[in-house]
């Protein structure tokens, strides 16, 4: 744990330079606005360590596979996060000499990343080796409203000397991967352009042939007057830039704006490329920075109107929330149901592909409340317009009919992971996806999305795991053999509880769903029917049979679902006696040392509970809590939300409050050492879920929300919007009650501690804490 | 398949050039002498599809890993086989072309590996581009006399035209493994010398610093008679060469000899390495080749004397086990305890390191049979000196107090492989090392091993699997989670009945061992207490609870031992229905469906029936034999011989015969599409141990042979030697009876067909068969 960084409601700031952390830094202060986004790498010339990262949405390219030893099935490539041009370089020469923090005398230096408004601000005083200062603030957002486009405010000023400044602002697409398989580049240059204070590259991705623009405009004012500069242009292999020198005063400002912009052939021609670059950077340098960031913070003010949490008594809970708060906003606005929201968002490139089973499982319920419906849609769309792939996918595993098996990491539909033991068997992602069409809906009620798109996904998901378990003729039962569960500290397991329960929960849900099309769009399901080749009373049939015959490993004597076969023949030793030494596991023990014990990574059963909690009654949950939660060591930043829901679930608030702690502020405080990578963007819904779901105690059930919360002990209290089916609810929990407000024109009526309660249009009503 | 190779029963022919096989002639022409050795590279340039490999002998480099995703407890480096100085060149220029046999139209291409004497000759005429034609005969070899020197009789004429010969013959240190990991190059240069007719260069591996030094002396004859060339020596990096030019006549022959040598620090101080080779090579210029060669085939001869097998009536069977026999007795002499028996001798560079299990579980007993037992005793030597080593890997797995866990592949004791499931679960290879030594004691009777080193080594692995097993509360049973087993078609299975078996084999054993030795060498044995920090009583009781209480799967009902548990639940397919079309499966299927399935990829329960026969009945042998056999796909080549001695056991003398006809042939046919990567040396001794063990029946008990023989139907008659104890004994299995040859000068008692038998020195005595 690090904790170099302020506490602060609304700003995540660095005081002095840490340069040991600064590759901690340049995550946690990374901007995304969705479409584009970097690390907080300097503007500057940087020597000191860094990790280059400028993104732009949905470039990616396909890496030659490297591993170990080669195992049939694994993709030969797959596709990579990108690298892109960098656009926010400025080289700064004083006097001759370049400007490189890791060669000066740092003084005075701080960093915001304001959340509120949405950017992010350093000033440092630099002692040079050659014995000038200069003041340096630079101040940068990517905009939210105009989505290509990046902005900078870099402002210089001599301390002790009268002189020159040398300038070069630069686009630079010459970039590498630092997870480049085989040390390749991915770009290629298409075309350049480079005039006196404005230029372009246009760049183009090995393999995919994406073709993105990077441009550049300069505007200099000194004394907050533009200057004309003498701009020399420079062209390099994939780079372009303007040079000039600038006399200046000692205690003279000189402000360099750069108005960059990303355009990707994504959403524009090939050939207007370079044209509407032109325009889109002529815009902003039109617009201007001062009202390009008045905007910003408008649009960042109408988000956090919907989407912010607000803990009283806790500063660091605070920030922490927000801090998860702001950088989902940050990597995913949902306009683009092409894109999806990356385990590192736009702070890192590690792990390859954009799209986990996190998206379905920990970040939907977050856009599912609040956002527009459209978003977490579009979430499902991505997944819809990624089946073929995911048959193609599942056909050479060998599955055949139709039967889909999404991959475990993606970016376009491919398996972009290469582990056997998760590629191949950490099936259970499959489950995720179908289950998000039931969130979808349950939360929404837009039961339409099964006709239009659910179930295609729902019958291959289906087909899947009909083919996918086998009669075993000694239990006269069907067995799942061969899976990893969520629990990725075991491999190769059978029987997996989890993924057995999701499987025929899967199958039962899409009986479920093909009848309800069947009875309400007879036509589309007819249409269904032929389009999918479905033979529904044989597969149905089928299904049917698997779900009356499937094993589920339990201990009847303990009264617990059993993770998988044989689980209870590990010494079953528990994470209370495990000495501080040897944690984190992953860290401190072999593999295999790992894979027999008893200790588990991250929510299995439990998962499984929470997800179809209402299956359960209470002392089953409670038994199956009581004996996993001591032999968990959550060493994925996806297990304490689960455990902290359940907890609340249970009326353990303490415990409840101190898993939310682990997630909330993973990040800020580099809790797992690995920052440095990126951020955990996904498990940051995860945090989000802790607060609604386990200390608000939100549900949907029969089309309405339920509420039971609870308030932990530190707080005087907390705060959270939901928007549901057209309603926007403020709910506040206090020390003494709850108080729910209906900002919406129509009443609704919700269930709070388990009583119906009607709420008026634009009204507010306040119920009293439960006594426990 | 491929069938390109003449039958012969002495010799491997190639008639004709087939370049597109040439990588796989490449590895089963390969020459060796134990010492050093190479591919059947050619002399001269060839810029056609080739696989460059000279090896030494122990000399290695440790390459960075190369993974996909790291496991914690991976070697960060690995020994690898090291590609060394190519000692072979001999650069041909007629007319100023260089002779290049991708470039020619190629006649009366043949080459020959003559097993008899141990010798390599390729002849060819060659129509070059500008019209010339050339007839080459290249003769060479590696001495088993002389064991550090190779040979070469290169012979040019040109046939129609009279001109000049530019020859160039060199030694080249500047080469790459072809399985670099990150494509370094291994060699740095030392020094080197260029003299008019000789030449040295002594190279140096990184990391490793070995020292090779490589040296050649030129003599050239023109019709017989020795010319005097003016040779100018040539130096690059790494690199020197002699280059002269030859007026030649048509018809005139003219033939290079080339004396090369290959010495490394591993057998001589550094310092004196150039001297030494300078020696070395002066006296076999000296020798010449003719006499060299003539001593060659007299060593041959010795050996073949030793370990050949005789088949009358099958050509093709008769080539191929004495192919086998050749690369065995080519790849280990025996002579050097620091050296062992590489997976693809020194026929290709695959699989990095040198060591497998396979050296005990399959090698030992062709040594134990047919060769010096001082032989097989180094063998057991090389893994007491890596004890040490193999402590520590089992300390990086967690394992404590001595525990030794042999790695799975290895070149100096250090763990060469990098999959989690091999490296860290195929623990079985432990239980191999520790039955070597009870192999090695009941074959030669020395059970003085124990004392001196047998001991030490059992302790560990006693102490490895007293600890790597478990209580289960749940079996009230110890029981062995995570492992994989011989069958390598599972992964991280639990309670592999096979590594049980052999574990506790293991722990039995060790304490009979000490007891043993207590009894016999009680001073020793304190001595032994004393260093290994035995607590005897207190650690061998822990192993008596271990080896009372361990738990094995089986099936009662099927009356089998089941491979691991829950064996059962997988789909009870067999080998028969599977389409030719998806064989082989680890080419056609996707790993998880292989795990999955219950196909077997070599032996495994029957692995352990095999090296525990006495242990079962017949019957349970036969029910066995008859569930694993069906579904067992023989995709290693270490299967079918465990299967072969199993059928022969049971009296099934066709599939007996049908499994060695599997891997007698494998590289010869290229029956697994992979002998271009090398040849299978190790599996060789399988094919060995088939007609000793399988069809002779051969078996020591209570310190006496056994032989239960049958003749294969299509044979007319096969024969074998075998040392034992001192006796030398010829053995004819003929259609009529089994003749037993005593070449000694003492009687000797064996055991034929059940009965006990004297033979007298010198004496033959003959058995009829038995009527089945």
């Amino acid at each position: 744990m690090k904790q170099y960084l302020t506490v602060d409601e609304w700003s995540i700031i660095e005081e002095g330079f840490h340069p040991k952390y600064n590759q901690i830094s340049e995550s946690v202060f990374s901007l995304g606005n969705g479409r584009m986004g970097q690390r907080a790498n300097f503007e500057e010339a940087f020597s000191g360590e860094t990790l280059q990262g400028n993104y732009v949405a949905g470039v990616y390219y396909p890496d030659k596979t490297r591993v170990g030893w080669w195992k049939n099935g694994y993709p030969e490539y797959f596709a990579k996060v990108l690298n892109a041009a960098n656009w926010i370089g400025i080289d700064v020469k004083v006097e001759g000499e370049t400007l490189d923090l890791h060669k000066c005398q740092v003084l005075d230096f701080r960093r915001e990343l304001n959340m509120r408004e949405g950017w992010l601000e350093r000033t440092y005083t630099a002692l040079l080796p050659t014995g000038q200062q200069v003041r340096v603030k630079s101040k940068r957002f990517t905009s939210i409203v105009d989505d290509e486009v990046g902005v900078i405010q870099y402002s210089i000023t001599p301390i002790n000397f009268s002189g020159t400044l040398t300038l070069t602002p630069y686009i630079d697409a010459d970039i590498k991967n630092a997870d480049s398989n085989y040390n390749e580049k991915f770009w290629n240059e298409v075309h350049q352009e480079a005039l006196a204070t404005e230029g372009y590259v246009v760049a183009e991705t090995k393999k995919t042939f994406f073709h993105v623009c990077t441009g550049q405009k300069i505007v200099v004012t000194q004394n907050g007057q533009p200057v004309e500069v003498k701009a020399k242009p420079t062209q390099k292999a994939k780079y372009i830039a303007s040079t000039f020198d600038l006399a200046v005063e000692q205690d003279q400002e000189t402000v360099l704006y750069k108005y960059a912009a990303n355009l990707s052939s994504q959403n524009h021609a090939k050939e207007d490329l370079l044209a509407n670059t032109k325009k889109v950077v002529a815009a902003a340098a039109q617009k201007g920075f001062e009202q390009m960031l008045q905007q910003q913070a408008q649009a960042w003010a109408a988000k956090w109107e919907e989407s912010d949490i607000v803990i009283e008594g806790d500063a660091a809970a605070q920030q922490g929330i927000r801090f998860n708060i702001f950088q989902l906003n940050q990597t995913y606005t949902g306009e683009d149901e092409r894109l999806n929201i990356g385990p590192k968002g736009f702070t890192g490139e590690k792990y390859g592909g954009t799209t986990y089973w996190d998206t379905e499982a920990y970040c939907l319920p977050f856009y599912l409340a609040t956002a527009d419906p459209q978003i977490p849609r579009n979430l499902l769309i991505y997944r819809y317009k990624h089946l073929q792939k995911a048959i193609e996918n599942a056909e050479k595993l060998g599955f055949t009919g139709g039967a889909a098996l999404y991959p475990m990491v993606t970016m376009n539909g491919e398996e972009c992971h290469n582990e056997w033991e998760i590629t191949f068997e950490e099936i259970h992602r499959n489950g995720a996806i179908a289950h998000a069409i039931h969130d979808y809906i349950r939360y929404t009620g837009d039961d339409s999305y099964l006709q239009e798109y659910g179930i295609e996904v729902l019958v291959g998901i289906s087909r899947f795991w009909a083919q996918r378990v086998n009669w075993s003729a000694a239990k006269n039962q069907y067995v799942m053999l061969g899976v990893t569960g969520p629990n990725e500290y075991e491999n190769n397991v059978n029987n997996n509880w989890y993924t057995s329960t999701i499987a025929t929960w899967t199958l039962e849900y899409t009986i479920k769903a093909l009848q309800h099309v069947q009875a309400n769009w007879p036509e589309r399901y007819q249409e269904l029917v032929q389009k999918l080749n479905l033979q529904v009373e044989k597969e149905t049939g089928q299904w049917q049979h698997v779900i009356d015959h499937m094993y589920y490993p339990e201990d009847k004597e303990l009264g617990i679902f059993l993770q998988q076969d044989g689980f209870l023949d590990k010494e079953q030793t528990l994470v209370k006696d495990l000495p501080e030494s040897e944690r984190p596991l992953n860290q401190k023990w072999s593999w295999d040392r790992i894979l027999r014990s008893v200790f588990i990574k991250q929510a299995d059963v439990l998962q499984g509970i929470y997800l179809f909690e209402d299956r359960y009654d209470l002392d089953t949950i409670r038994r199956n809590y009581d004996f996993y939660e001591p032999r968990t060591v959550h060493e994925s930043s996806l297990s304490p939300c689960v455990h902290s829901i359940l907890a609340a679930k249970l009326g353990d608030e303490e415990r409840a409050y101190e898993f939310y702690l682990r997630t909330a502020r993973l990040d800020l405080d580099d809790y797992n050492n690995d920052t440095e990578d990126g951020c955990h963007i996904t498990s940051m819904a995860g945090t989000w879920m802790s607060v609604v779901q386990g200390f608000g105690g939100m549900r949907v059930r029969d089309n309405q929300l339920h509420f039971n919360p609870f308030i932990p002990a530190g707080w005087s209290s907390y705060s959270f919007k939901i928007r549901f089916r057209g309603h926007l609810l403020n709910i506040k929990v206090t020390k003494e009650n709850v108080q729910i407000e209906n900002q919406h024109t129509n009443a609704i009526t919700l269930n709070v501690f388990g009583q119906p309660q009607t709420i008026e249009a634009n009204a507010k009503g306040e119920f009293a804490h439960q006594l426990v």
